[in-house]
């Protein structure tokens, strides 16, 4: 008895079962790689490496055994490899290649699924001209069928500022009134909002991850920035009371100007947009989501 | 003006917009409140208090600025001052309560959302008789729509024990054919498995958390226990590789166990079964997962 | 041969080394169990049940392979089983109690280190006299030598707000020069604070949590409310803008208050306050922190 | 006015207080930036990009209200664009490169800290020969006082496997006594076990990081892989259990490996040790942990 025959005896995965149930998903998650992603734009970080988490999947037929994972992570391996010779352009359209080969390796499966996060850094300027570098995170995610074609995702995570319309007014109303006193109008509570935006798209379409950043970025209060000098730190300050959000308006607005950046991509491309406020005022949260297409946006 | 006029006059949530779009969830996250709850069974834990994480959503029509958030502040709070004169039964419940409160104080509102976790104890029994105290987690949600009626989600997680099948057949061919060498035929991975059972179904259904916890823990290769002294650490080690199983076995058997646990409950109920092993010898998860309904499972 | 037999003669942990090395500590880390709790004050929070995550440790010898850690968890469960008769007086006297019990069951250990975290809920009143209940976390911690006393330490974890000096001050010059416009004087960033609080102390001094919080949430810009309408709203931001505080404030202010609530207390009691601030206008966070005994800070 | 003048009569933090605390840390922490960082060995590894993340403090006198925060993030930001154009040699001496930049701007601080983590990926080989690319995560910190020299610290974290030896003898005993059924000999129960290695030095001693995952890896029952086809498996799962271990077997043997590997580094060199076992038959994990000098472990 050879090695090869040990494999073939003991593929208990591909033992056939009687009455088993199918499962939605199988695979492994918690994978961690460095990937070479190509970028387009600022010519200095044209190429670069991130350390991505990632999760694949398959589903699994009710009459067999189990799948086998460690082929997933020969998949993953074999991008990674790949990626150094020729950095891919973009998480996202690495998990629709990755979210292939899952197809092709599990004969058995008749949809792949890969969810792929990392941290990203991008140059900013504040608003007195000064260069920062600002952390975000990316996503690349992709969904599969046997019979059909492969979706993707593309999404981005950014950190920025809100400033509460509705306790700027209460404020000052409450001043001009007495109930409270002191010399502070135009004050608010203001706080660390983090945005999420998720584009879910057909494979052929290419969307810039900066420019969904920019279009979250430009939707808070204000952005923030790793490095504020004084004078900086008014305009932040000033910008942002200026400018006061509720977590739904963070939510409208990215939404408004999804609509007006790419008025050319289809109907029925899925929009999500999610504002968190590590409200300053409370120990909670305060939140606002949209889950929709681009067609209904556009009624 | 009074203190009643800042309000009306203040209340910028309320605010019409011409072009807005809606929101589909609006809310709190991260809310921590102590709810007593009652439980069946054991008389000694009859009445606990659980330390609960909540969320609640609202959807928000495209016309309106704001969602008025202290709101759901006042209603979870009532909750809480209720629950100590009357314990409720089951934070499922308490999900689908605090949902329909939601829809009466947001009358613009069309849905309601409730997410509800919390820690849980509960005594077990060692293979040889020893009584511990486990650690599980409760989930209970609830969905609810204006027009129509509400559904709510128990769910709980648990933490066990799985045995890889495949390992143990690998090994005793390798050890047969000499591949590798040694006195150790039945040997495999174990590691620490995490699965997750919930159950979405109409109001009026009444499931016990308990009973689910046992579903789940009867599907692992061995549940685990706080206390093992050697003969029972020996029992729960032997326990376990007489039952190996994969990730995907431990959801089959989950969902199994719930056929033959609920027969007459209505094929319409939805059954999500996900189970995690932090695999020992590799430093990524396996996972798998079923998310479908009663009536399919029953085909 | 009997399970007694089997017990003593598989006594791995007990067995000699000729060249160990003796460990700093060796135990359990992550047990979660409900311990029943007295507090002083509020009649209706008069004895609750907390949710505690508990570590132990004790040293080992050199010549000693390993610790009996089933013993450790056998301790956790009597003082469980303990507290449901008769609840304990603060989880820093329950470490202390677990501390002298690790000391007694491992009898060549000559150190016990105990560390126990829960939530906890107390009742608040806002501004303007709204009762809310809100969210802090309690530590509990004990250090015992063979040959001498143990010590014991209590802390607080409070979430607040800090409204920032600085930019208060810099965004009005900024306004008077023109660098800025608006009419925005005395606006300011604020954001959400996270303030520990720890006292190391002997075992017979007794500090009531509850006063902790009192200090640590005096010495924020402004305490947090779970529920604020509209003019208790306006009237913490207007409060923390009249208190604005960098985090190095708020540790001074902790200092200052233990020192004025605490003047009879010995010297040699060691002091922890750490303030973070999660910034709006940043990514990252602000922190201060003072380490010290009361004799120190007396000078 | 000018900006400048803004910004000499806005410098809150640089008041004098009369009555203050000097604190032991002020700083910032959460700082996340890509650094280049050249290692030793692979050469195909020989310059890449880590994504740290990144704490800094210095103390503040009694006398002095801020400490002056936006230094830190330009001392930071200056380290990262120094890295593009020449990689740093290990994040444990860009720490130290920070800590005297710090006393550098801080001219009021008397010690600065710094505190770098980062993920790493390196090349591994199964048992069988296989390549794979291995998960770890790297730490580099550095204390630095004004009037002394600056000692640093590098550190490793590693994810491997330990077989328990103590079940190992059970079982047996157990199954030859009839306790407990089956042909189980030589089981155990396994588990992920992640083990910290640091160590504390003085600025000009050189230590590699690859060399301390090499020591830390080779102390598990088993190293872990991300790719193991069926007869790696089997060698992985055989080695484990003939070398079983308890996490104070693995901080011993990493310990002794320090030893013996670095014969000739000073005795003052501090190492901490620690290791801490996510069992399988437990919810809760085992530990172990030894912090000590070098000088101590040779006696």
């Amino acid at each position: 008895m050879t090695a090869g025959d040990i494999i073939s005896i003991c593929d208990v995965q591909n033992r056939r079962l009687d009455k088993g149930f199918k499962l939605t998903r199988v695979g492994v998650t918690g994978v961690k790689k460095p990937i070479r992603v190509k970028r387009n734009g600022k010519i200095e970080l044209i190429c670069e490496t991130l350390a991505c988490d990632i999760d694949v999947f398959v589903d699994l037929p009710s009459d067999q055994k189990g799948s086998h994972l460690s082929r997933n992570l020969e998949i993953i391996r074999e991008v990674v490899d790949d990626s150094v010779r020729e950095p891919v352009n973009g998480i996202e359209n690495l998990a629709a290649s990755i979210c292939k080969s899952l197809l092709e390796k599990h004969d058995y499966a008749s949809v792949g699924e890969v969810q792929i996060a990392a941290d990203y850094f991008r140059e900013s300027v504040t608003p007195n001209g000064r260069e920062t570098l600002e952390f975000y995170r990316l996503f690349g995610e992709a969904l599969g069928k046997r019979d059909g074609e492969t979706i993707k995702t593309i999404g981005v995570q950014v950190i920025g500022m809100t400033a509460c319309p509705c306790a700027m007014e209460t404020v000052r109303s409450a001043l001009d009134d007495g109930v409270v006193t002191g010399d502070f109008p135009t004050i608010s509570h203001n706080q660390r909002n983090i945005c999420t935006l998720m584009i879910t798209m057909p494979e052929d379409v290419e969307l810039e991850a900066n420019d969904l950043i920019d279009l979250v970025e430009s939707s808070f209060s204000s952005p923030t920035y790793e490095i504020l000098k004084r004078i900086d730190e008014a305009a932040v300050v000033t910008n942002a009371h200026k400018n006061p959000k509720f977590v739904e308006d963070v939510v409208r607005d990215v939404l408004m100007r999804i609509l007006l950046r790419y008025p050319s991509l289809p109907d029925n491309i899925v929009v999500m947009v999610r504002s968190e406020s590590e409200e300053s005022i409370h120990k909670h949260n305060a939140f606002a989501e949209r889950i929709t297409t681009l067609g209904e946006l556009r009624i």
